[in-house]
């Protein structure tokens, strides 16, 4: 059976599964209210956004009408809903407008309307809209201080829950009195929406005083009058209980670790043993390799703690304390490392890549690893290590020709981490 | 059977039997030549090693005579094989007084003689002799740069083995022509035997050069004059195939794996089942706390990859990056790092500490972890985060009663870290 395998392509069709797996058109439908004649209003943001406003649109009989924001090169033609590009990681003015006609489109609704949003990871910097007086620049200029800071997601997000005239349940406020469906495709480990675009339409339990000692404890210069709405509770989020949300409920669509099953389900059918390690792994990229390395070589070594031929899945989002000025990207990263840790341990392979088509800021997804990477590297005059040390995953696996490219997937169910040991 | 579990209890138990399998009582007397009548030179150097020696004196009939180093608090009386304390991690004078002697011992040996080497994690630093022209003083500064510089323990040992006069195999080379077996206890990823005290009587491969690598990669500053022999190659290892090492033998006696597979007996005597995740992990402490959160928390919310109740168990060694200045170790960071990431999550309890009962400096080995560790460090007033940014993993789990104190073991086969979710 194993003679028949091919480590690449296998890997790569998982890959593909997942990412299928997480595809709007496959869950919406699901979720849709069963009368599917009436009007609906639709908005959302993320970059799944367009490819799940599409699936809407083919699933429903009705009036359509609404916007929805993406990220540049996600659109996806439509023809009731409209679809608006805009920046991501870092929010712009054309997520910015956009944003405000999204917030207009839903303000003056009634009990006999019903919204649908349509949210997925990305939102966080596409839905953008300041509290009252702050400005986009500064915005931005919080936002990069909290992409260095060292402070997860779940942290920045409640940074920006509390300075966000959108975030943290506001999108839900503006709907009131109307009846309203959030539709989620989770890209954070846990699956926490109050997460998910930092949770524009469900409540939030966290406060103001949360996100100063998050500020705080991160050293995060502010200017005095943010911290002023910060302790005098002005930018407080919708709370849970609060009224404005008895008529709204959301539900996740699609998760880190559906797609993970997908995959396992896959590699299963062609007669191999498959583990789910963690739908939510963090930590540095390359210490994330390093463990992951010594696990593929117990397995390759002791049969321990599975036997071969298996694969070992995993998802969530591991970080990268950039040193070096490569072409980088989280999962290339991971792969370099968990190389040089194996360095050409037989019968091991292993692919990673986000969902999401974007490894980093490049149109590459992922690549992949076997046991022969270093030394076809090495008479390609590369070296993996110098490589790692300057951050450049995409340039090492490029020069290869081991990189993998989906172009943009339209959806985003965070990373996706597959060992093959055979 | 879950009721009856005390997890605590249990975790240690564990630890206390992985480092029991470790004794050298077990192991020496399969590995001594079969007549035992013979007259013996025993040389050695580790945390072992005195432990090692007693169990020679234990079966061996007859002549014996010879010289171990070993760390302070570390002896066992012997009647015939000199034992000499010196210092670990650093290097001090008694280490270099008595390595000196050691190698005196065996430098005029004829075929006739058979030396019986002693070797075990942390002989290291103590079988110190610089190379000639490199003083003490440089070695020790050299050493504390190395610890520092979150290299991993095989690339420091590279270095080690390039600025020393008796590692590399240059203390096989000083035995021949005699007869040398060498019964190695392993504390090392891997179980290489050029990593394990730096392989004093093994053959190396690696090179000044690649001391030199290792030395550029992590930016550590040497004087010039020691990089002046590193590049010239002056102080050039035994390689693989030289003559010296034709009548030299050496086998692994204790190893991480096997005494995480006591461990793992242990709890399936206990109606658990249990993983072994790999013998030789690696990556940095905190980071790979990370992983192993993720790890439980899927096993908690999912029975993926292994269905509760369960044990997972991992050896090797984490490094860690010292940032703060508080009283660390390799083990309580990753614990505290563990804790914070699981944030409470309930039935996962967790104890890393090192074989040698030594995790970083203190005589502490290592500490453990509940559901509730960070509640209760609450109310007593401390801040795992903080004592996470400072490094501070004893000072922390001291001050919770949670550390884990078993005294000198007198043995060494690396780090032991077991995961349990009830």
């Amino acid at each position: 059976m194993n003679n028949k395998i091919n480590p690449g392509s296998l890997l790569e069709s998982m890959f593909l599964a997942a990412i299928e797996s997480a595809q709007p058109h496959h869950s919406i439908p699901k979720y849709l209210p069963k009368d599917r004649k009436g009007k609906l209003i639709v908005i959302g943001a993320g970059k799944a956004s367009a490819a799940m406003a599409k699936a809407v649109e083919d699933n429903w009989e009705g009036e359509l009408s609404g916007l929805v924001i993406t990220r540049y090169g996600y659109s996806v033609p439509c023809e009731h809903i409209e679809i608006v590009e805009a920046a991501h990681p870092v929010p712009d003015e054309a997520g910015l407008s956009a944003s405000k006609r999204l917030l207009s489109l839903v303000s003056d609704l009634s009990e006999q309307d019903t919204v649908l949003c349509l949210i997925s990871g990305g939102g966080s910097s596409l839905l953008t809209l300041p509290f009252e007086g702050i400005s986009l620049d500064e915005k931005q200029a919080i936002n990069r201080k909290l992409l260095k800071s060292g402070a997860t997601i779940g942290e920045m997000n409640c940074v920006r829950r509390h300075l966000s005239a959108i975030k943290g349940g506001r999108l839900a406020a503006a709907c009131f009195p109307a009846k309203l469906i959030t539709l989620m495709i989770s890209d954070v480990p846990g699956d926490d929406p109050r997460d998910i675009a930092s949770g524009p339409t469900v409540a939030d339990s966290s406060t103001c005083a949360d996100a100063l000692d998050i500020i705080n404890r991160y050293n995060i210069k502010l200017p005095d009058y943010v911290t002023d709405f910060l302790i005098a509770g002005d930018t407080e989020s919708i709370k849970p209980g609060d009224r404005c949300l008895k008529n709204s409920e959301a539900y996740l669509i699609s998760t880190p670790q559906l797609a993970l099953e997908t995959a396992a389900d896959l590699a299963i059918k062609q007669g191999l043993s498959a583990y789910i390690l963690g739908d939510s792994l963090e930590g540095e990229s390359r210490d994330v390799g390093k463990v992951m390395a010594g696990i593929a070589r117990q397995v390759a070594l002791h049969n321990q703690p599975f036997s071969r031929p298996c694969v070992i899945l995993s998802g969530g989002e591991t970080t990268v304390t950039v040193r070096g000025n490569g072409r980088g990207g989280r999962n290339v990263e991971f792969l370099l490392s968990m190389g040089l840790q194996l360095n050409g341990q037989p019968d091991v392979y292993a692919l990673a890549g986000d969902t999401d088509g974007v490894d980093g800021q490049e149109e590459i997804a992922g690549a992949w690893i076997s046991p022969d990477t270093l030394t076809r590297a090495e008479q390609a005059g590369l070296n993996a290590r110098q490589a790692l040390d300057n951050n450049d995953g995409h340039g090492f696996f490029e020069a290869i020709g081991d990189s993998i490219i989906t172009g943009p997937t339209r959806t985003n169910v965070n990373d996706f981490r597959c060992l093959l040991i055979l």
